[in-house]
């Protein structure tokens, strides 16, 4: 580990803190993974890291991430507080702060690999539900996410935590509209499920075996729901019933007892 | 509708603007619901609401609802956008907001009342993390809420706004440890689960049929888990089962796969 850099002038930390900013990622195809679980995940995913800050007291409590990342090649850098403070997006950073490469692929390599389970954010705006989804797309198997149309950067700091790791744990594809999404995954041969509020109740359909097969699962904006397109073009527009007075879920509470419920059928049916 | 209030020292303002601590709530029983969704829930709810502020434009765009206000007997008063947003809690406030009186009700009662399904909280930090399980318990057709232990204040605005109305479709109990709302849900003739990582997997309890009666499901804290004397009181530790690489789940899309789980059992056994 080199000296301690205490200057947020320094070139390394200008260049790291610029990656807070959407355009700035695209550019570099670089972002930030803060905080020991992102950090160790990213970390046990050989090359995604090529810089890896941290404070101090940090350093003293992740000893064993700091190994792990030497011993990858990981250019290390101890900060002050005061850095880690203008580098980390959170309110108390955690002293622990990753530059990593860009881990997306493009749509012809997820569709190619022809997963069971794929979950597609259509305009999903919110990087905590997004991200959320991610995690819970990964909990549930699934082999890819697709954040599509005007979702969400994966890439932006409030998704990457909430995704809490899974961003480096299963296929991430981006910069893609939903209609070329719903497309390739299904020329791979999946079926493609749009969660709607109108929809054929979940329940029925899994009861009727629909669920067992490889599905697509097709997730639309927070407040507008899936554009009429996508829902015309899905095999299936399907909602999770509402047994109470409650209007509708909040998109990843809904996304969760959807995968959930691929996952369960498709492992029932031995796939 | 009274003349517009300009003024950010008005004392119904002052009145109102106290709402957002915790104390100030406790000692007045009365919070704030923000936003058109929040506020009509509020208002189809006999008594709930006693005041309601609005600015000119949403008065405008919000007709109906305030003529479902004044015909309530509830004192509406237009305010200028600059009242308002020291009122709201939000970044851009949509023109409505409501105060309202608590909705909790005792332990006893909810016990009493012998529902099939509950949710209890037990030190759940975090709001959005609260809210959503409640909006989900409602839409799971749930008959209680409890917010145990050191959980967040279920009159916390960010709260109520994640549980887009459902804090007034559903009985929610508060201010009560987590180990005495599991024993009056047990004296009720309730099973207890406990969600925990290192549990019985929720689709075995499922297969084994042990989903079907009455249920309270007990949620803890979203870092530390549940305290161990809960998990010793409960009758079973579930987990929802991770397929992929995730170590865990987001709380409330745990929450959510659980009690439609319940909910779907208990359906399917016609209870």
């Amino acid at each position: 580990v080199a000296a301690e850099i205490c200057s947020i002038r320094s070139a390394r930390v200008k260049a790291a803190r610029q990656l807070n900013r959407r355009a700035e990622r695209q550019q570099a195809r670089q972002f930030l993974a803060e905080g020991p679980q992102s950090v160790a995940e990213a970390l046990r995913l050989p090359g995604a890291v090529t810089e890896l800050f941290v404070t101090g007291p940090a350093a003293a409590r992740h000893a064993g991430l700091l190994q792990l990342a030497v011993a990858g090649g990981v250019d290390v850098r101890e900060v002050s507080d005061a850095v880690m403070a203008e580098l980390a997006q959170t309110v108390t950073p955690q002293g622990l702060l990753a530059v990593c490469k860009f881990v997306d692929v493009p749509l012809a390599e997820l569709a190619a690999a022809a997963p069971a389970l794929v979950a597609v954010l259509a305009n999903v705006r919110d990087p905590g539900n997004a991200g959320t989804v991610l995690r819970t797309a990964d909990a549930a198997g699934a082999g890819g996410v697709v954040f599509a149309g005007t979702s969400v950067d994966p890439y932006n700091s409030k998704c990457v935590r909430s995704a809490a790791g899974s961003l480096f744990h299963l296929p991430v594809v981006t910069g893609v509209s939903a209609l070329a999404a719903a497309a390739a995954l299904r020329a791979a041969g999946m079926v493609l499920l749009a969660a709607d509020i109108g929809g054929t109740r979940l329940d029925e359909l899994e009861s009727a075996g629909q669920l067992a097969g490889p599905t697509a699962w097709i997730f639309g904006n927070e407040a507008w729901g899936l554009p009429a397109e996508l829902t015309a073009l899905a095999d299936e527009a399907v909602a999770v019933p509402i047994y109470g007075q409650a209007e509708s879920l909040n998109l990843a509470a809904a996304a969760a007892v959807c995968l959930y419920a691929s996952a369960r059928a498709q492992r029932a049916a031995g796939k």
